[in-house]
């Protein structure tokens, strides 16, 4: 069962390329950190604060081609944790029908927060409980 | 009329956040550069020696996109020269319709060269006649 996330805390370095972000349960109050890049992680940046770029940076691209290609954005869902990485999906409907595209969690989420409203962010259960060590 | 350009040479510094790639004309000899980001040319470069990453680098998931909605890559045009900034458009058909993306050309060219005959690179007529300040 997936379990619906809020992005609680985005974490930034400018002294390391490893940043972080914070998903915390939306109705409970677990919560794990997701190592991140520091690309995905001032385009997340960018996109919370409202800075626009005159030109659409990588993330803007993704979401402009779902609008482009009127493709509905549905949410992200981080599926899987194998050797400390997490694998994630974002996922969209096309002609009524689901389709799933593996995504870094850091792109999926860098794209959630662009789209209007947000994208809703799922981790699946096992997951959840392997990264917070349940 | 656009031209078709070749990517002739990515010039890559590991000191400095400016990195160029060199477009040519395919049938002639002109040819010009374009100043992009660290984190495009290094992805156009992954891409270009065959380097494989265990999940999906941003530029990836581009692609991922437009094969899991069956939608299909058509070119790269390089539409405008503005104030020294190019602006692109990675061109795609959905049903058999031809859809303009704006783009940065650094992205759009990431994605071109990610694809499976990599996509053909135009530049308009107009804006080649600027880059080589004719």
């Amino acid at each position: 069962m997936p379990v619906q996330m809020e992005l609680a805390r985005l974490i930034l370095s400018e002294t390391s390329d490893e940043q972080y972000i914070i998903l915390k349960e939306k109705d409970g109050t677990r919560a794990f950190p997701i190592v991140i890049g520091s690309v995905e992680a001032f385009s997340i940046r960018r996109s919370l604060v409202g800075e626009s770029t005159p030109r659409p940076m990588t993330h803007d691209l993704v979401v402009n081609i779902l609008q482009e290609l009127r493709v509905e954005p549905v949410d992200v869902v981080i599926t899987e944790l194998r050797e400390h990485t997490y694998f994630a999906q974002l996922r969209v409907r096309q002609n009524g029908e689901l389709v799933a595209i593996d995504a870094r969690p850091s792109d999926a989420i860098a794209v959630a927060v662009r789209c209007n409203p947000p994208l809703p962010i799922f981790v699946d259960e096992g997951v959840l409980e392997q990264a917070i060590g349940g």
